[in-house]
């Protein structure tokens, strides 16, 4: 029963995507409320916190509630224009700078996006890197990259391999190719040949026979392809051939990609590679 | 000059992703220390947090330094066994959740994974609808599905149109398709056709020519493909395209894709999508 709404926004000097998850994340614990949630990124300019104020300020409730702000800005002038305005003010970033001070003894910078910068530094090349290998090695194609893969996932069609290839990329700029397990291969009941000697980098992925069937009808609802016993076959021999070959897998069914992507890289024992 | 050295531990019930985002994001105000920076996620069990504690504790400086831990656990006794370990302990969730409880006036429900939960349950079919339309409409093909596009990114080859619309997908659930513009477009010196009706959801990448070659050169360094004059050329026909056509561009050459893809969305006029 949602019994209150209440107005959110997330107000950051940089993409806001930090700070939006981890709001999103606490107004979760607040099932009886509904949020109308804005995310106001690039606030890093006085004039720019300016225009925030004025959106906060036009969004007090009926009743007089004061919109709820979660800021994460790391100029002292910029917040200090932000958190003077008509709202609850959340700060998820400077929080924890001062204890943070103390526990270093040193100064914190107090520059915005030296988090951002650093990675893209280090980090721009191997991330794209990463994305054309997946787009390169996705669905089973240029298997003789093998060799620069740190992981290959295995599954059927539609289980969620190429989602998954990607966001291991852009996330963590991990080299993932993906190889398709088809009814010719299934059908042998046994690893395809090309996979053997790339068998330590193997991760299966399963996916719950309905959902699969349901993913399946959505794109192409062609004769088999799509049918309740086709599915439940593919992936009970998929299963079949994970097991006997003791690779490890997942089952997708519930997951989100983020939750994927972070299970594989715990339990593949990979690293952040940026 | 870095003269510090400190461990760190990023500690998450889910993914931990968020965690480390911040985490990472608040040690970077400290350039002069020199983090070493684990992530433990999925620590959702007595059991996981017990041996969460035995890694912070085995990092103890030499000098008795206790490592750094930020968490994100949303369960009250999983947090105390971590809280408890021997560790200087920032709680990036728990600190804001009594203060808004006191503001909405009502009880959190202290239920981990509700966030993702219900991500998935609204967003999981619009990502990955939206990245197959990225795949399927990447560099200029199946320009008849423009319709269902939100955004239509152009650009020269190597600009970044490809990680743009990629990025876009996952993050906001956006459909981007993209489109190359080739030597023979920029010949022209003017949109190509078959962009014309789509012209309201366009919007450019431009690049510095130098990075582009930089770009190009690790690629396939054929020719005239990643000579100095021909990146040049390709820029300024391109830019020159986008001010004659009125279409919104942006210079990715300073840009992670994270920013990249949120000043498209704030450029753009355009909402997430889950």
């Amino acid at each position: 029963m949602v019994s209150l709404k209440r107005n959110a926004f997330i107000i950051s000097d940089r993409t806001g995507i930090t700070a939006e998850a981890l709001g999103h994340s606490l107004l979760s614990q607040f099932p009886d409320v509904e949020f109308n949630t804005e995310v106001l990124p690039f606030v890093d300019s006085r004039e720019q916190a300016q225009k925030a104020v004025e959106l906060v300020n036009a969004a007090v409730g009926e009743s007089g509630e004061k919109p709820i702000v979660f800021a994460t800005l790391v100029d002292n002038e910029i917040r200090k224009v932000i958190a003077e305005c008509n709202c609850e003010f959340f700060d998820l970033f400077d929080t924890f700078v001062n204890p943070l001070e103390e526990v270093l003894q040193t100064q914190s910078s107090h520059k915005i996006g030296l988090s951002h910068r650093m990675v893209n530094a280090k980090g721009y090349v191997t991330r794209i890197g990463a994305m054309n290998f997946a787009l390169e090695t996705d669905d089973g194609v240029a298997t003789t990259s093998y060799n620069r893969a740190q992981i290959i996932i295995v599954g059927v069609s539609r289980s969620g391999k190429t989602p998954t290839c990607l966001y291991l990329a852009l996330q963590y700029g991990v080299y993932a190719a993906n190889y398709p397990l088809t009814d010719s291969e299934l059908e042998k009941n046994r690893l395809p040949d090309v996979l053997e000697e790339h068998k330590d980098k193997l991760f299966g992925l399963t996916i719950d026979p309905f959902r699969l069937q349901q993913v399946r009808q959505e794109r192409y609802n062609r004769d088999s392809y799509a049918s309740s016993r086709q599915c439940q076959y593919e992936i009970a021999q998929a299963e079949a051939i994970y097991r006997k070959a003791k690779i490890k897998y997942l089952n997708s069914t519930q997951m989100s990609v983020e939750e994927l992507g972070a299970k594989i890289m715990q339990i593949g024992g990979l690293r952040r590679q940026f």
